[in-house]
């Protein structure tokens, strides 16, 4: 019952309409681990940080039953940092500073105990390091992977190599629709569930989420909030929600596969809500329970009686 | 069991990706008539077109059942002309020219015959002609209304008188959040239905729909369609499948609006499928039906068990 989580653990920089805060704890890696440690107890970390890296974020990760005997910490260098700006509407964001720092130098080592993990959740980095954490790890039951339109320009190949390797791809609407040069996506989907992922999950901000699986389309809603502080990390939380669930539940189906999206959309709703990850370290069961439902009640369709031409 | 439908009848130049045509019968009334006319024998129409309007289309709208006593032909004016051009991805177009024509000097006349209509579906017009038609009929069970960035930003005031007498609005998401000045749909909702209208539809285009109704928000999905050939009229006939429906359903609570919303969506997504309302005048019922069908399975969300904490 193990996830392998990795990805970028950062300081990140946010400026939203309604505040501002630097050296924000950040990073892919980081919210999937906080997400999925809600289902499953197992929870290995693979990332990199620098030596300003706090000590108080690596007791919180710890105290959150994270794993992080896969966190390599490089003395020599200083943490991944990202520094961003949301628009007022909250769906636009412009990047202000990306330093890449010690993942410019980032070769994951997997620890010979996270071999066996079960899931392993690929969070957005460089496609060559995401292959790199495959050839270390066993053969687990379901590889999941984000990617970002960086990796679409600018190393086409190599994220070809990588979907090859990849179950279940997840991306949001702008991307899918570049990485498979079909505006509709219906049929970008089809492109890309060519490349290697079975399952495609594309990501539509405040609109929801598609699932492509078999020949099966789920359509989730969006979660309508009143109250947006920061819309970081909203799409690993969904992924970690979505890799947790489907650890917790035990199988994998359409079936379930739906199920784990709703999980995933009710932790990202979760997660927009504070700023960073904040919200995310002392949910409830109870909590995600009732957004669960939610969820339900928000896209119910009540039965309907066949109607019959006048 | 009856519909008054107002708005434009128009002579449309649509081109789109996939081809481009000429005088394509079209309009707001004609496409809500053509959409509400699968669920009730009397549809009503007002409405005015120039002595160019072509004879066929007369026929056409006569003999799918649309009742043309309210559709004045003015013999001194040519039929409001709107000519657009979509782009690759369908999701937006250009207005390459609109020809006011007859509709300049529109002053709505009411048939006697039409004054006990139970539903109003008000089409995009200037929200002064939809003030006059409402003061022509007796008290009908429900307004419904639809109305665009144009009036918002040059008849504001004008446009409140109307809402203030309207059961129902339908506009999409941009022009909500112009309407109400609030970026967030949740409260952008409770202002616009602050203004009269207790029911509000946002239309989202490749995204569904939002209902917002006492104190419930039900978000419908859109559906999936891999061939779009003209999505001119769509919300228009989303507007005349939900009035359609609702009269048919005859009853009015939080439950039946959401049907009906799911039906309104069916009907325009068969619209697009093909260039002007060409696909609405030889519907099945059993095609609505299998359609709405979809709906509920590409919605449905699988039972879950609560999750545990690990």
């Amino acid at each position: 019952m193990s996830i392998l989580a990795v990805g970028t653990v950062a300081l990140d920089s946010i400026e939203t309409p309604f505040g501002a805060e630097d050296k924000v704890l950040g990073g892919s890696a980081t919210y999937i681990a906080f997400a999925a440690r809600y289902f499953t107890p197992d929870i290995r970390l693979v990332g990199v940080v620098g030596s300003d890296f706090p000590e108080e974020y690596l007791t919180l990760l710890r105290k959150s039953g994270i794993d992080l005997r896969g966190l390599e910490i490089d003395p020599n260098g200083s943490t991944f940092a990202w520094a961003g700006r949301y628009h007022y509407d909250l769906n636009e964001r412009d990047t202000l500073a990306t330093h890449l720092n010690v993942l410019q130098t980032f070769d994951p080592i997997v620890p010979e105990a996270y071999r066996d993990s079960r899931i392993v959740c690929l969070g957005n980095l460089d496609p060559a390091i995401q292959r790199k954490v495959l050839e270390q790890v066993d053969e687990p039951e379901l590889v999941v992977c984000d990617t970002m339109n960086y990796w679409i320009e600018n190393t086409p190949d190599s994220l070809r190599e990588t979907l090859a390797l990849v179950d279940c791809l997840i991306i949001n609407d702008a991307e899918a629709r570049e990485l498979s040069g079909e505006p509709n996506l219906v049929k970008a989907a089809r492109v890309i569930r060519g490349m290697g992922p079975h399952i495609l999950i594309i990501k539509k901000g405040e609109h929801g989420a598609l699932l492509f699986s078999e020949d099966q389309i789920f359509s989730a809603p969006a979660y309508p909030l009143e109250d947006i502080q920061d819309p970081t990390g909203a799409g690993d939380t969904f992924a970690g929600g979505f890799v947790g669930y489907l650890l917790h539940e035990g199988t994998q189906s359409p079936e379930s596969y739906k199920r784990a999206v709703i999980y995933g959309s009710a932790m990202a709703s979760f997660s927009v809500e504070r700023f960073g990850p904040r919200r995310m370290v002392d949910l409830t069961d109870s909590e995600i329970h009732a957004r669960v439902e939610s969820f339900r009640e928000l896209s119910a369709i009540p039965a309907v009686t066949p109607i019959y031409s006048a």
